[in-house]
């Protein structure tokens, strides 16, 4: 009774990233061939309704989260202006609240990381976001760490967007193995080549950057007492 | 009359692999800020319906095939066995030679190029797709290269699933210039950090994988004389 599912939940709310939340999907859905005793996948929304992305595609959830509790693993997207309004949302953060008492991983990609936050799951925990948002997600309880995804405990948190990929692979070799990540990794043919290299840092200011987030944050929360008072 | 739109689509068709198609569509939904004239950006459906892939996630195009004619550029993303199935539909393969026309490119991620080559339009083309369909890619034509991203005219193919992101940032430079591509690519923080490195070939057998594919081509499109002949 009240033993956890099988079941890795990943989170859907109005205006998420797409990327976020499709880089790790797509991981764990193509790994499940190479699993002695596969995880089941869900893609959960508070409805059933498709919710709109950053894209104009939208996407459309298998199950309710009220479906999908007691899971064995959770994964959140991030989001811009979007995601502030899911910190606030209560549906969603009791659920994850609920969510990561039983599951043995609770992961974010870019963004993500400040919905658990919100949720109070990050309260001395270290962890990662995308590059704007650190001030954010330090005003949340968590110490922010520039890697490309970052363990504390059952907590594993992704830099931006794309950094879902990486920690997908990472989670899925410590789940599976080195072998199955192994063989997932050639099925996604993941062998990157950015066209430019490595990151120009010196086109963006991440600490002002983040002041700009954070007063963004504090205007889309501006009804919601309890977490304005924890952003102020 | 008749002049191209502004518009880059994304087609969408049951089954495809989603991050094959969620990569370049991210990659562009992120640029459109940075350029001085944005595309408009549409994901196409043969209908407005919800799309299934290949995760439980399905997807919901915002315009039909139908009101996406006269594309600026195109993007077909890949699939499995429902890729195959794709490649005898001729609502989709009518459409991409239509668009192929007046396009400024037409893009493949994944075995999305086997789509274009059933369509007609890679003949005697340099052409990349997933490894493990290099065969199939040479029946329809064209000639496979085992690069990242393949051009040769106004043709521009990727490798496997996580290919299309790189595709999609040098294609971005090529139409907007390097900053708004390295503005894009700190936006999605893509600084890739593969857990376990390069690709292990070792793994797998892609001349014995080719021939797989090929055989599986020829029963799913067992009805379909014409392609059936050029896959003999």
């Amino acid at each position: 009774m009240n033993e956890r599912s099988d079941t890795i939940v990943f989170v859907l709310y109005p205006g998420l990233t797409v990327l976020d939340l499709i880089g790790p999907l797509e991981v764990f859905s193509s790994a499940m061939q190479y699993l002695e005793k596969p995880f089941r996948i869900a893609v959960a929304g508070e409805t059933l309704d498709a919710v709109a992305t950053d894209t104009p595609a939208k996407l459309t959830p298998d199950v309710t989260l009220a479906d999908a509790r007691r899971p064995f693993g959770v994964i959140v997207p991030g989001g811009g202006r979007p995601m502030m309004a899911a910190m606030g949302n209560r549906v969603l953060t009791e659920y994850l609240s609920e969510a990561a008492e039983g599951a043995a991983f609770v992961g974010s990609v870019c963004t993500g990381s400040l919905i658990l936050g919100a949720a109070g799951l990050l309260d001395g925990r270290r962890a990662t976001t995308h590059w704007a948002y650190a001030a954010l997600l330090e005003k949340l309880g968590a110490t922010y760490v520039r890697e490309r995804w970052v363990e504390d405990g059952k907590f594993i948190t992704a830099a931006g967007v794309s950094a879902g990929i990486d920690m997908a692979l990472h989670l899925l070799a410590r789940l599976a193995g080195d072998e199955a990540a192994r063989r997932t990794q050639i099925d996604i043919e993941y062998d990157p080549q950015p066209p430019h290299g490595r990151l120009d840092w010196s086109l963006v200011d991440p600490e002002e950057a983040g002041e700009i987030r954070l007063a963004r944050a504090r205007e889309v929360l501006a009804g919601d007492a309890e977490l304005l008072r924890r952003l102020a």
